[in-house]
């Protein structure tokens, strides 16, 4: 709770509105813990948080299957995770990293019912095979990442009633782990798989999707999907990052520039060693 | 919604108490049906069922994580269930079917989550080893049986400030599809295996496991539950069935009574057939 | 055995060169058989089997993790498959039914692994999220069914030493049920599909790949894959069918021909009612 | 290489006669490696080892699904294992980890088929919900390390024509991450539950379990099974302990010998810290 409030604090002055929360309690051995009182004392906490966060910033809950626990988590998925903000109250709502869930679970729809119900707040994008491997963002699974937009898409298109003041608003970020490429290239890897999905989910036909559906027609719905994602969206991508001033082919830049051994060398000269993580 | 209403009215002459929902809807294609109005449309549906219940019934709504539909499902995990069970008012309860979970999900936690939140409205007993295989209970994992049990023991011996009128009192059904043994012997089988994860939970010390868990004592929490699992209650539970009339040994009983051949004959000589399930 | 040994008669009069053996022996019970006598049984019966294959064909062996056996299965994985590939001969070969896996498993391996050991045989194409799903081809990974066709390029780029006469030559079939879709827009829509994938493949900048590979430059390997992935490759696709006398858009065609329409008209004034299927 | 070739060499002075071989190899992302080349380079490498092995030792390969590598793994199956296993030669066996296998997949029958074609060489004890969990034996699912057990008791009484000489003896290890108990007190109570398991498998009535099994009476084959799994050993493996001079209650008899505080204070007073692991 201290570390929390401490966090609360940081934000403020970072300009921060969420406060993510992600707790690893759970237990090893059936039995080391009662679930409900080991779920009362963290609701008990969560509320000492919430009461602390500043009127105008959310409260992400995040859930996650297993690791570091592994018997049980005490926010194990999503439900937990929804029961658990609602008590806290409207400021809490859930945030979904796509590795914390259980194998063949279908995290679109996650996404859609945590929308229905008011409770979308926010996303950790990686991608995953196993576990929370915390892969780069569409190496493994790029059409499920592609189906999460377009939840995202659909609701942006048509807010629910009880949309919070502001609007759709969810909050993005990247979670991954990058053990065996250069980190940097690995963000802009991701990022431009995310971008991507998001393009592409913008691009779906929603009257020719929405037709299809209300008169049962499944194939021609599903092609309204397909015809979306198979789109190569690269091409447009790269022109919006040039007129933004960015780079057409961001690997290639990065590489040239050779900015990472530039930094290295900087830091090692004031004694901050060769890491750049 | 005609065909549960008219379940109702059956029930009603039955003196039934309970109305179990399951749903099969889904989809089998990304798209095929948008995932919030496909639920508002049950939720609408659900609603006016709930409306023809009898005051003193419950109304248990089921999920299912896939089959027979393969993309997704309406009501596919405990999370769906119960926020349709909020929505549809406090007389609907969430049934637990123990085969109808992702893989690997810890499911006597999501008993006790539903019971926290005063929505654990009964079971579907049976055991699986890869999805609905509605197997015998106990023959593939008889300890997570026990373990759900022991969070029905421990519900019993700790009433929850919410728990409804008339306590704490989940509906206990089993729900199996028996098509390699004669389906009387599985159901003795199973009644018997489910019989002694009951007993073997309410021999629980719940004084030394609450103990050990307030002190963190893990080892201690854990063998208290190893204690009661290892115990072989068979010879008690049988001279229970015996003081009530029953048999001792109940497969060999039913096997010496050739109870089957006998409908079996009986029934052909009324132009039935030979099958008895 | 007997029905596989008709299934070969009637295939010599077909022209085919390969015979599908699945079976779905196995058990529901642990205990209810033996499992290595099972699968000494499974193996004489496929001998005998194997041994009444004309010189020219080849016996392609099945495996499915479970169902209709909802314990064990005796072909349950790719192991068991080519340990009995390995047992019957060198014309005995392993069939991957995309769908017949373990959550999580990676295919595009097991893919590389039966070619790597002589024991590839051929395909049953489909998509699944849960089982055997046998959902439409590409629907929910295509990226996987991607993965899988980079492996048979790879293969077909590269043939092994032990390859047998004739090369590289895996049987490609498509495997699935449509139960809400028209069943031939479902296989239009899947051959496109499969196509697709095939084309992505041939698309990879191979000497790119194995040169970043060699250089353990993984973020460059792994951009030669997503580069061609994220071609679209519809329009040159639709190209070629023209070319080849087909259609542009299949989907359309085939609609606006109202085949399905006339058949059921022509079929019920034979009297063999509208189903087509 | 050379770090399992000085394995060998610490191994000789230390009496062992097994060589256990597990490399975390394997990728993050697609494309990061070709799955042939990159198995040919870990044969290559283990026949180097293979080669270095001391006539009288085996080698036991261990696979793993995944974890360090979080797309592929070099030999992340039993398929992989005893396909390298057949390569390297006769003293190259498989080593079965409990906690290494996909969600679902069915462990007994893989240490039933390993022993089938000659290459179970031993065991990595512990029991797992999620993954490589690593958790006590038996704390999970007791039943499946009892049906192992049983398969283990089933070689024992029925040895394979192809049994090496000295007959049936794969090699027992546990291999455990115990963070929240006292590492000590996990190694008693995971070596109990390991010891009744097998105790239970014993006491299995092999001529009814086979009689039942050719009769084809699955519920009675099962019976079979339950019925020794049933047994509460407990109180039989406490009187062999005690006869043996060990203790009735090992636990109890490790706490009141305050065993870990007297060593933390004697390694504190030598300068050791006061952790013992």
């Amino acid at each position: 709770m201290e570390h929390n409030i401490e966090c609360i604090e940081i934000g403020r002055q970072l300009g921060s509105t969420d406060l993510t929360v992600w707790v690893g309690d759970g237990t090893n051995f059936p039995g080391q813990q009662d679930f409900t009182r080991s779920l009362d004392r963290y609701l008990d906490a969560a509320a000492d948080i919430y009461a602390a966060l500043p009127d105008d910033w959310r409260m992400l809950l995040e859930h996650k299957m297993f690791e570091p626990a592994f018997y049980s988590s005490v926010i194990s998925d999503w439900g937990s995770s929804i029961l658990a903000a609602q008590e806290l109250g409207p400021r809490a709502k859930c945030l979904v990293d796509l590795g914390h869930h259980a194998p063949n679970v279908n995290i679109e729809q996650i996404v859609a019912r945590l929308h229905r119900f008011g409770k979308l707040g926010g996303f950790h994008f990686n991608d995953s095979k196993y576990g929370d491997d915390d892969l780069d963002s569409g190496s493994i699974n790029p059409h499920q990442l592609f189906l999460v937009f377009n939840e995202l898409a659909e609701a942006e298109a048509h807010p629910r009633a009880n949309e919070p003041e502001g609007g759709f608003n969810p909050s993005y970020m990247i979670d991954q782990s990058h053990n065996v490429t250069d980190p940097i290239e690995s963000m802009l890897s991701s990022a431009e798989a995310i971008a991507q999905c998001y393009a592409k989910a913008s691009l779906v036909d929603r009257a020719a999707l929405h037709g299809a559906q209300e008169a049962n027609d499944t194939m021609m719905a599903f092609q309204a999907l397909r015809r979306a994602y198979n789109i190569d969206v690269a091409p447009i991508l790269a022109r919006a990052r040039v007129e933004a001033g960015g780079a057409y082919d961001v690997l290639a830049v990065y590489r040239a520039s050779q900015w990472r051994d530039r930094k290295a060398q900087e830091r090692k000269a004031v004694g901050l060693g060769a890491g750049i993580v």
